[in-house]
């Protein structure tokens, strides 16, 4: 990882995390305790993976960087929105995130649920706000936003994922229920980034995606390498969990090589993706190498 | 309750249930499961108060009725979706709901919340798909519905009913907490019905305001009357739970005959705040007639 690249990153963090605290209701406004759970879950944490690729593909299309911080906001907030939810008893039931005790441990899980529910809308209130852009790209900007969310995106593959436990799956069956839980947000993430700068056209549009369906799959192979092969301190949450509730992963389909050797490949993939946009996309070639040789 | 309003309600039922059936994703797409229990919690219940407010208001503002329908699925989305998490066992733990099961009940508690999470995206990704209206309008829409949905609105008013177990509130103490649990959402339904017709011009909403404050107040006023008089067959959910779980009444804070009077006064006021809309606003006089005559 370049020096500059490590600078970037922290810029844009400190731009994020500026955006965040101004983006969440007080933690002193009524109610009091809903506003601060949410500020608990949003602020000072996680690799920001999602915001760095708004941040970087604002970058390839001009982005505005008011525009950029509402897009980077909205999709930080869906992801951590998620993880509340994901982490609740009748979910993965989590006690650990971030290194830090889940919502619903922290304070309790009517609050998580309330906590997820409030940061869903606020994230669609983030960019609703946002008067720097015209109006009809601040809708589609929306709408990436609404689906990648729902049913047909995150939602859907949570449910998937749900229905999977104990059962085999094939790799495509494994592929697409990541494409849904994880990867259709990071879609969105570089899309919205994208449409913060201007219109982004159908050919445009269709090298992005192959570029963030890259990296969401090396994501998630990573991430079960770290799940097989790290600590519960290492990763900043319970190590593990997913073997032990016998979900299937990229370990336990292709082995540990096999899918150490995709993870790779589907980096060389995100660059070779990338060739449209020439220089203007060195970050996002940084983040695919940041996603593939991540130690947490 | 005239016959004429009983027939557009039928009407605008109808129109809505059509509107909803198309919104929501087929129930033999995957994930089946979660569509179909979308499908379960949205289609062929309840009351559709805050769709009957949208398009009253859309009467007095001239809406596009296919505009119209997008907005009255969009607020009837987000209730939806706050019933089955409210339902939910951290929350009150309910069985019933519209004389059928709960979701988390029919189907499971993971569903459910995933269900509830779905449901709100798709409320936004159904404003958002529209392309009637001018994108600047329909910005604003969005801007409503998500002000409404979240912590400064209906998410706000479940954290502050939350805390509230147990605990003596001051009649302007359970006045904000309904203001916020369910007097946004309709005060939001009311406003979408009248921007799917027109720009609202700052008079006009705060008339509106004041109207849907009235009927917002109203509904509960009736709702604790009808919940500590009303039988649960009756009313389709659980009766007397809210008393049973100790939580502040309109009628354990004023008593059965002064919360009837109280709901009467508040009729009257929704009345006179549509002064100025004359008798374009004739159905939204007789939701509010219906609101405080309803008997379930």
């Amino acid at each position: 990882m370049s020096a500059a690249f490590d600078d970037w990153m922290k810029t844009v963090q400190a731009h994020l995390e500026q955006a965040l605290e101004s983006f969440l209701p007080a933690a002193v406004t009524e109610p009091a305790r809903l506003h601060e759970a949410m500020r608990y879950t949003v602020l000072g944490g996680g690799k920001r993976v999602r915001p760095l690729l708004a941040y970087a593909a604002g970058g390839v299309f001009g982005a505005d960087m008011r525009t950029l911080a509402r897009a980077a906001a909205a999709v930080e907030m869906i992801h951590a929105y998620s993880l509340v939810h994901d982490d609740m008893p009748c979910m993965d039931d989590d006690a650990l995130r971030r290194g830090k005790p889940t919502v619903h441990v922290a304070y309790d899980e009517a609050t998580a649920l309330l906590v997820g529910d409030a940061l869903q809308a606020q994230a669609f209130m983030v960019l609703a706000e946002d008067q720097m852009i015209p109006p009809a790209r601040q809708v589609a900007m929306m709408r990436v936003l609404a689906s990648a969310a729902g049913s047909a995106g995150m939602c859907g593959g949570q449910a998937i994922d749900l229905g999977s436990v104990g059962v085999s799956l094939t790799l495509p069956q494994l592929e697409r229920m990541h494409q849904l839980k994880t990867g259709a947000l990071l879609r969105a993430s570089v899309v919205l980034g994208a449409l913060a700068g201007r219109d982004v056209a159908v050919d445009e549009r269709a090298a992005l995606d192959t570029y963030s369906n890259a990296i969401g799959l090396a994501f998630q192979v990573v991430d079960d390498v770290l799940d097989a092969t790290a600590d519960s301190a290492t990763l900043g949450k319970t190590a593990g969990k997913d073997a032990a509730a016998n979900k299937p992963t990229y370990v336990s389909i292709l082995g540990l090589a096999e899918s150490q050797l995709l993870a790779e490949k589907l980096r060389r993939e995100a660059h070779d993706a990338l060739a449209p946009f020439g220089e203007k996309a060195l970050r996002l070639r940084d983040i695919a190498d940041l996603i593939v040789q991540r130690k947490a």
